[in-house]
């Protein structure tokens, strides 16, 4: 999963496949969007890029992992947070977690996801943006520990659970219209939870020197 | 939406239509589990019921409406937590909710809500069963005032997000199979999570007298 995305990176000698590869990726989020997982065919995606089938064929060898794997692509934008700072770490995360479940693209992963569960298939999306999250969440708490702030071994796979559930029980309260909520808005939910569970991230549930303002 | 429920409920005198009513819902819920959402129509489910289409128009006006219904009829299990105690209450509460989505048909109403986000359609059931869901809260939290615990009115709503949202994520990593978390890990799960997270509930962060042990 996801080695043609690799590869195609690793061939910078050939823009014209990799042309196709990103027009490829780009027709099946179009594609997914418009039609969800149940009407999504690699013929419709081929179509739309406006490759032929056995090209999409040579990438991918069926509709789930091209589905997963375009969706994929499109969900970088977590990673790499480093404000020096664990509060503004945190808060800059889950701002960051909850504008990507804004955007329909990063929603469909939730839904694939919650498909997956229930019709018992592996959720292969769900536990690789899962994971992406989670060691986002995991980067940040190390650096945090290196710069000598106590984290609570015990609490923090937990604080973070909370802290992502949170925000994901407000995208289906709010929906993923644009104009639904604001950068303003997501700022302030996002400070507000951050700092309620911040506490029970330090170890003896003091708030770190840089953060206590 | 839920008058057809209601309103068979008030006519004891008319078993028959009761349970042509009950056969209906039951029918809607194997049928929904079965096809899912998209292949869901009132002509399958009036099959699969025995009864004519007609009988199912009489009580829904459209497929959307019943297949909320059937899902929330069978959604009951969710209120009336009240152990006397403001910890006991909220691990009930939170164990409740997880068997709840465990539960292949409660977990349809987190499906349905997700796609009806995804869809931009107005999501009837995510609305219905996240409030009550909330008002179960909502009770135990009033009960615990009135015993005189210091309730925090600032944090309340988030906790219970917070609460709700790991909640949600776990399932979604466990998945539904029925053997993949047993009563014992239930209970411990969220034990843990509402000792974690109780302080935050409480004025000035002091544990209760009665959940200090």
């Amino acid at each position: 999963m996801g080695d043609g995305v690799t590869a195609a990176r690793r061939s910078p000698g050939r823009p014209r496949k990799a042309d196709a590869e990103q027009r490829i990726l780009d027709a099946a989020i179009d594609e997914y969007l418009e039609r969800g997982a149940t009407g999504f065919t690699i013929d419709g995606v081929a179509r739309r890029a406006g490759v032929g089938k056995s090209t999409v064929y040579l990438r991918w060898p069926d509709r789930d992992t091209l589905l997963v794997d375009s969706v994929l692509a499109r969900s970088r934008a977590i990673e790499d947070v480093d404000t020096g700072a664990l509060r503004d770490d945190l808060i800059a995360l889950s701002a960051n977690m909850l504008r990507f479940l804004l955007d329909p693209v990063g929603f469909a992963t939730l839904r694939l996801t919650v498909e997956a569960v229930a019709s018992r298939a592996a959720p292969q999306v769900a536990t690789d943006v899962a994971d992406r999250h989670r060691r986002a969440a995991g980067l940040v708490l190390t650096r945090a520990a290196d710069r000598g702030e106590l984290i609570n071994p015990v609490t923090q796979a937990r604080v973070i659970e909370c802290l992502y559930g949170a925000i994901t029980l407000k995208v289906l309260a709010l929906g993923i219209e644009a104009d639904t909520i604001g950068d303003v808005e997501i700022a302030a939910a996002c400070t507000e939870l951050v700092d309620m569970l911040l506490p029970l991230l330090l170890e003896h549930g003091q708030p770190p020197q840089d953060s206590a303002r």
